[in-house]
């Protein structure tokens, strides 16, 4: 058979609960559709840094270089916060993303009707919302050059957001894919009323937009984006931003939902190889009691299924059992309304493997 | 008496409209109060182009600049959206904004009882919701350098985000000042995992903040700031945050509210000079067509009274004869819940004077 191989780098706080019960759910998946896994672990993030002295350490890249897709976990605390920057959490996440060549990083917020209640919108704003954040995750303020000098008004602070026409054309081209295979429109997100590289950007995707005539296309700015997100939902389908914006923009997407513990996202890159990770943080107040919700990494795997692999039918049995479990009225503490009857991590991650 | 001089710049699309209710207000409250007023009107944004061939004529830069406080109605329109920068309306309000040294931009999100309703957000999550916003205005990626050059990948453009100390400093401690007079509750909003300018931000936030202990101050990332302001808005009093974050956050706190067409802000530099508008923008769809809503210009005329002027009667005055006119059930369409009793530009102007 074809044996997919699998970086599995769980990370820091709930991470490896989370991704234990995930790789469950993989292992389950391969007996039911005689699929094969490898997996090969790394160390990433804090516990990298205790362990090795970096968050990112060589070894853990090697391994997601030969792999053909990495689940992610969740990687910071507390512990390493006040880290310099070399020893810190995020610079791994930076680090990865850059090295592996992850330009796209894809986040589908969907409202779980078991959640709906969950949001702090009104129920009937929220109706119909299912929207893909599209952010440009390798390049602009993040990426470009940041230094300090001495100014005329004392020290100074400077970051350089830079953008290539390159690197707007291959994420709009992507983000106008993903809209032709869903509702076909696509808001793109900028601020060209101020910013050099949001007038390239929209340069670029108008430049782009007469390939796929059936796409809808918008231009939003990014302030406007932030407002018409809280008031029009469910009018949005895809969104393609750059990577700060899309930073703001898709967590503020993803906790109007109300269903943020449930998320998962992808990071891509050229061809199929694949980044996958749920959308919440390590939450190292409750890691190592048992208590954390699986789910947003369980479907994580599924979207690694259709995005990586193209094991639809299996992604989709997933998604299913998923389903079935949350309508069977089974909570982890996060989503449970009432708490005295939430189930743990280890027991969602069991029923999901039996209703698969 | 005390001649107090007022710049006008009613601008574009519905600002003329509001803008003159604005100053029958002005005009009443000085019988009333016995203030007394000059007002200079100048052209700025689209109609500047339209006469002036730039949108921030050097003449309104000089009537703002020998008055003691501007306001302005809106700017912008469709018909200018495609000129070269230099033609556009934006330019003329990031070129007023640095030449009168507006440091800081105020923005209050209030959530108004009678329009409650209006907001996406469920009530109870509303509840309680009373913020102010303090942006900095002049400084950040909207005034470093921005250019195009080649690059290995084709055409770049560039954005440069520049903060020194003495930048940070001067809104940060206003910021603390308005927190001090409030809640006593101040976020910081930055990205100091990722950006160097935000790194120094915390810095200068972290030395000030011994100077008021009183004030309980937390530092926010700008993503989970823009998922906390929809899951606990009124667990926030003052927000302080850099230019781009500010943009965006200043229009998804102002759009939770509901009471986006009501709200007023202020912009400041140092000493008691001010600029005053409504949140809003100019409304081309519904201009000249005396349906706009004359509220947000006129609560910033109260703005404009508190923080210039000291004149805090003749504000809360104004505040309570907007209350009252709205308690008494009166609404402009856009806030109308049945459109076809709702009242035009000038009968609320006149309701609102009526009942001062
Ligand atoms: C941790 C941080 C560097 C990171 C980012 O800003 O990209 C995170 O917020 C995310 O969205 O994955
Ligand atoms: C028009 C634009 C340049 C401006 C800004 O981004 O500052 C506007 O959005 C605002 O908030 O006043």
């Amino acid at each position: 058979a074809d044996v997919k191989k699998i970086a599995v780098i769980a990370g820091d706080g709930i991470g490896p609960e989370v991704v234990a019960e995930a790789i469950k759910v993989m292992k389950k998946t391969e007996e039911m559709f005689g699929l094969q896994f490898e997996f090969e672990q790394g160390l990433f993030g804090g516990i990298a840094i205790d362990e090795k002295g970096t968050p990112l350490p060589q070894e853990t890249l090697d391994i997601c270089q030969r792999a053909d897709a990495v689940l992610l976990g969740a990687v910071g605390g507390p512990k390493w916060d006040n880290n310099p920057k070399e020893l810190r959490p995020e610079t791994g996440l930076l680090g990865i993303r850059k090295a592996l060549g992850l330009f796209s990083n894809i986040r589908p917020a969907t409202v779980f009707d078991c959640l709906k209640e969950a949001s702090t919108l009104k129920p009937e704003v929220l109706e119909g919302t299912d929207l893909i954040v599209v952010r440009e995750l390798t390049g602009g303020i993040y990426f470009g050059e940041k230094f300090r000098r001495e100014g005329a008004n004392g020290e100074e602070a400077v970051d350089t957001c830079v953008y290539n026409v390159t690197e707007v054309e291959r994420i709009v081209r992507q983000a106008f894919e993903i809209a032709q295979k869903r509702s076909k429109r696509l808001a793109s997100v900028d601020k060209a009323n101020v910013l050099e590289t949001s007038r390239l950007w929209r340069e670029v995707v108008n430049r782009i937009a007469p390939e796929y005539p059936d796409v809808e296309l918008e231009h939003v700015l990014v302030d406007n984006c932030a407002m018409q997100l809280l008031r029009r939902p469910s009018s949005f389908d895809v969104i393609v931003t750059e990577n700060m914006f899309g930073d703001i923009l898709s967590d503020e997407a993803a906790m109007l939902t109300g269903s943020i513990g449930m998320l998962s996202s992808a990071s891509l890159g050229e061809g199929s190889f694949g980044l996958y990770e749920p959308v919440h943080g390590s939450a190292p107040d409750i890691a190592g009691q048992g208590i954390s919700n699986p789910i947003a990494t369980i479907l994580s795997v599924a979207l690694m299924y259709r995005l990586t692999f193209g094991y639809d039918a299996a992604a989709q049995s997933i998604e299913d059992a998923v389903k079935e479990v949350l309508d069977a009225g089974h909570r982890t503490g996060d989503i449970a309304v009432d708490k005295s009857k939430a189930i743990g991590t280890v027991e969602m991650g069991d029923l999901i493997v039996a209703a698969l």
